[in-house]
């Protein structure tokens, strides 16, 4: 933003309510990617959004298919030579179980105490409406944009983002721009903006173990046959030692250290454990040797994210099950690769199950880690955008998770990623409740009207990163 | 029976097809005990069963509340001078989970290969139904049983028998009897007919880990938190050491050791192990320095019956969840009791739970060990009614299944029990495609019409065990 524009500022602060209303809309409809049974409303969700881009003044707006949920594509072409922007986001949400832990129905928001509560809220509708309402604000107080707008939304991001690089390969032309900006990220607190510059990769398997044909009475079989439940509880107590290290042989192998500087930078990034961990109850845990921060952006993780078999209703039913499953999830840190990892966790998996048990390990999704230069324009302009909003330089911050399509953006168009996200730790994202602070979503309108002042200014060539 | 009573032989055999008939329509009736919603299917079954009593020739019959699921209560009373026998059978089933791995639909029965399919064939409606038709069997050939005869079926064991204990004193006057004579159990095989005089007791659990509040994003908080599944697994593991041994301290105090004698006649019991296992296709475990049918009866297990937490749908949902459960039992044998063992076993688990885990380990049932006499003459004279059918003397064999009501027949009736039942070892009780070999109802009705005639020539005091 430039200094002193009150016009624009107080057009995009106008926005404000209408924002809340149209996300509190776009929330009622479940867009669960991951659902089968929510598809027609993953496409209901495209169909919105496609309307709700065209009302804030994109002039070109398409529901585009897949092989899977439909993306949608936006744009706004003012004039080829100034700078083009591609916004990345997603229109689809995580599950909601457990349903029950929700204080509200997770697709009828409540706007409570300056949050809206509501799946998807925060991760990420929030985000998109907040470029787009940024739009409409800058169009409302000044008729035009100053640069060229693009905005890619796909339908499948929590569901492993299976189809995405093939649509990016599709619409290469469509996409092109000087620079992505994703805005699927979060900051450390309300009062301490950032931007994100690394996020680790994923891998994801579903493990099962089966010792029987068929579920036995625990009375005639029990003491007497290898029991499933047992065998996978021994299996992934194993997989890490007391020290809280994966145990994998060649699990950190491709692991790039870092120098005693670097975790010096990264531990002088304002945290608060007790803040970070208090707000969901969560005992802390992980790696001996690191702290809170570095385990959970520089190391790897080996999770288990689910895990079932027998029985699980009420009551009590004495049954030795035939089998049983678990979901596992590595988060990758450079230069670990999803090949790699499966590798080395499918073959321990397997080197430690007992004879007569059948091992099946596959691998469910995956995608890379990300590291973002710093030093690059388009990032030291979006942190002067951020700075004049939030009063205060952003940090720059490694992320935990994974967004694999940012490694599609970067590798197949070969655009710089700017990580631009108003997320905070306590919007318990993936998780019952989710929210989303709706003062972080109005600052969040501030910062990208101010960032597409300053990329214009910048030009096409002052986007691009200096000669080394 | 008695020698070359061809009448009797063949009015018995005349009730074959009625028995397999009447079996398929009361199978139809899913009575689930442990589903709320199958509620009215218990009902529907104890009224079933209340009508077909009364068609087999029982003078009186009635459906006997609870305040959990109904009973049925069946008499057919001749002469007091004459001994009174108690038949005790249950008429609700086991869930059908994992629905899937049916053959056929679980209460649609299938005759196949001399077999019925289908759930509750041999646990425990087909047993009801020997004993009925083999009274309607003796009426047609001779007009009177040669005993008082009484049935009680009641319509929880399949949910912990939780208000039999309370039935059975409410009604002791109408379930007064010389002999309890249980049909719930089974033999070794077709050919190798057995009476059970031992059963393992039931302790039953529902654990729960929790350490955080809220599921948490396996990106954000990945490697900085404990997790619930992570933790259980290690508790679980922790459950037997490599020997298949159960850790915990004072499991084994109260466990009464065989003598080698003991062990010695166990040993000599026919029992194919590999036959025992292939039909599961089962992997054997279990603890060392103890043959396969010794873990299955005289030692005491630590099973995991059931285990869940975390995302377990369609693809891949990237959670650290917040809690994780286990459904666990143990077989009990002299002279462990439940108290002692969920005492011993909850501290355990509460000692190894990492700090600021939260643990909530609860009963949800029990029931204890049985040892009946082998030389009480109940025993002797049902031994002599088997062989007489099978053409071999029958084995006396410990179960490794508790039927809980037995030990409230022993107990609070003061009654000598016989347990006598024709179910095998393939018969998939509480498993898909349970089913029952007709051959063995079959000869379970000559037997049980042998037996009445013997105990009439016993007497009422030639059916107490001698003075010592």
């Amino acid at each position: 933003m430039t200094g002193g524009d009150g016009l624009l500022r107080d057009a995009v602060a106008a926005r404000e309510r209408p924002l809340v209303e149209g996300l509190s809309r776009w929330v009622g409809i479940p867009s669960v990617s991951t659902d089968p049974e929510r598809a027609g409303d993953v496409a209901a969700s495209a169909a919105f959004l496609r309307d709700y881009a065209l009302a804030c003044g994109m002039t070109r707006a398409e529901v585009w298919e897949t092989s899977g949920h439909p993306a949608v594509f936006a744009e706004r072409l003012v004039d080829p030579r100034l700078p083009t922007v591609l916004v990345y986001g997603h229109h689809d949400v995580q599950p909601v179980d457990p349903e029950a832990e929700w204080d509200l129905a997770p697709f009828v928001p409540l706007e409570r105490d300056g949050q809206l509560l509501g799946r998807g809220t925060a991760d990420d509708k929030g985000h998109i409406l907040m470029h787009l309402e940024a739009v409409r604000g800058i169009l409302d107080a000044r008729g035009q944009l100053p640069i060229n707008l693009k905005l890619i939304a796909e339908g499948e991001e929590e569901d492993g983002s299976e189809h995405f690089e093939e649509l990016v390969r599709a619409h290469r032309a469509d996409l092109a721009a000087d620079v992505a900006v994703v805005s699927d990220t979060g900051m450390l607190a309300e009062d301490l903006p950032a931007l994100t510059v690394g996020l680790r990769g994923l891998a994801y398997w579903e493990l099962g173990v089966q010792t029987a044909e068929t579920d036995l009475h625990s009375g005639v079989y029990g003491g007497a046959v290898m029991n499933p439940l047992a065998v996978l509880s021994e299996m992934l107590a194993g997989l890490h030692d007391r020290h809280g290290r994966v145990t994998v042989r060649g699990f950190y192998d491709a692991v790039r250290e870092l120098s005693a500087e670097e975790r010096r930078q990264l531990g002088a990034v304002p945290f608060d454990e007790a803040g970070f961990l208090a707000p969901v109850g969560a005992a802390a845990g992980g790696e001996e040797g690191f702290s809170t921060m570095e385990r959970r952006t520089i190391r790897p993780t080996l999770e288990i994210c689910g895990i079932w078999g027998g029985y699980q209703g009420l009551g009590a039913k004495t049954v030795i099950p035939a089998r049983a499953w678990a979901k596992l999830s590595s988060r990758l840190v450079p230069d670990q690769t999803a090949p790699q990892v499966t590798e080395a966790v499918g073959t321990h998996l397997r080197s430690v199950a007992p004879p007569g048990v059948r091992v099946d390990f596959r691998l469910i999704h995956d995608g890379p880690f990300v590291l973002t230069p710093t030093d690059h324009p388009a990032v030291r302009l979006a942190a002067e955008a951020v700075a004049a909003v939030w009063g205060r330089e952003p940090v720059y911050i490694r992320e935990g998770g994974s967004i694999p399509p940012v490694a599609t953006l970067a590798g197949e168009l070969g655009l710089p990623c700017v990580l631009f996200g108003v997320g905070l730790p306590e919007d318990r994202i993936h998780a019952p409740n989710e929210r989303v602070v709706l003062a972080q979503l109005f600052r969040g309108m501030q910062a990208v009207a101010g960032m597409w002042d300053l990329y214009a200014a910048a030009g096409v060539e002052g986007l691009s990163p200096r000669p080394d």
